[in-house]
């Protein structure tokens, strides 16, 4: 990736790193208020389908499937821009984040919990239930 | 860590899924401008001495050791804040960025590559040659 320039003819999913199980980790960020939502994982297909549909798709690690966010909740992540790093080992995504809430427990943001005195302390408010979000069954 | 509240017990490093080879990806943040500067890693070692020395120390998986931020650059990273995610697999570190440049070319962040027409274009500004941060040597 390091010459991964516009002179880079590569086909642009091959000037990226992929790891040893063929992922890429990706950073998710709201567009809007500059919070980091997500950390997760793509591979090849989900990048190709993030970028024909416009919303972010990953590839679930414990699910071994790929994963529309926001299929089972609503949440769904509009694509604004993708990014790549340096080292083309890492994407950040820009995010319309649809209902404001991209963690399951109902939160805007996954990163929830912080370190205070060797505790991870949650410090951020549930904008809504998890079984408000998801139904009770 | 979906246990992991103010009532987890565990000391907090056990509270992380560090995975098979005992790392942890690391989104930094720049509690300033909110632009997201890197995604590295860490291990156990380099946490504990991120939160001792309260600068940013990844650990360095192309050179297998240690690695302070700003050791060669001088740009180094005073921590803010250190979070988690809702599944204990990612760090989110927001810091003050010394000299406003992140990155080894000289630019804020390393995600200064946007796709664009299937092109990977550098969209931001090299704020400091490279030569300048680490010398001609």
């Amino acid at each position: 990736m390091s010459a991964a320039g516009p002179d880079d003819r590569r086909p642009w999913p091959d000037a990226l790193k992929w790891d040893e199980n063929g992922l890429i980790p990706v950073i998710t960020q709201d567009a809007a208020s500059g919070r980091v939502l997500t950390l997760a994982w793509m591979n090849r297909e989900s990048l190709r389908e993030t970028v024909s549909r416009g919303r972010a798709v990953y590839w679930s690690r414990s699910r071994q499937r790929l994963w529309e966010k926001g299929e089972e909740s609503g949440h769904f992540q509009k694509i604004r821009a993708i990014r790549a790093d340096c080292d083309g080992d890492a994407l950040l995504l820009s995010v319309e984040q649809v209902g404001g809430i991209a963690c399951h427990t109902g939160r805007e943001s996954c990163f929830f919990r912080e370190l205070r005195n060797e505790r991870w302390i949650p410090v951020d408010p549930v904008l809504k239930s998890p079984r408000e979000i998801y139904g009770s069954s």
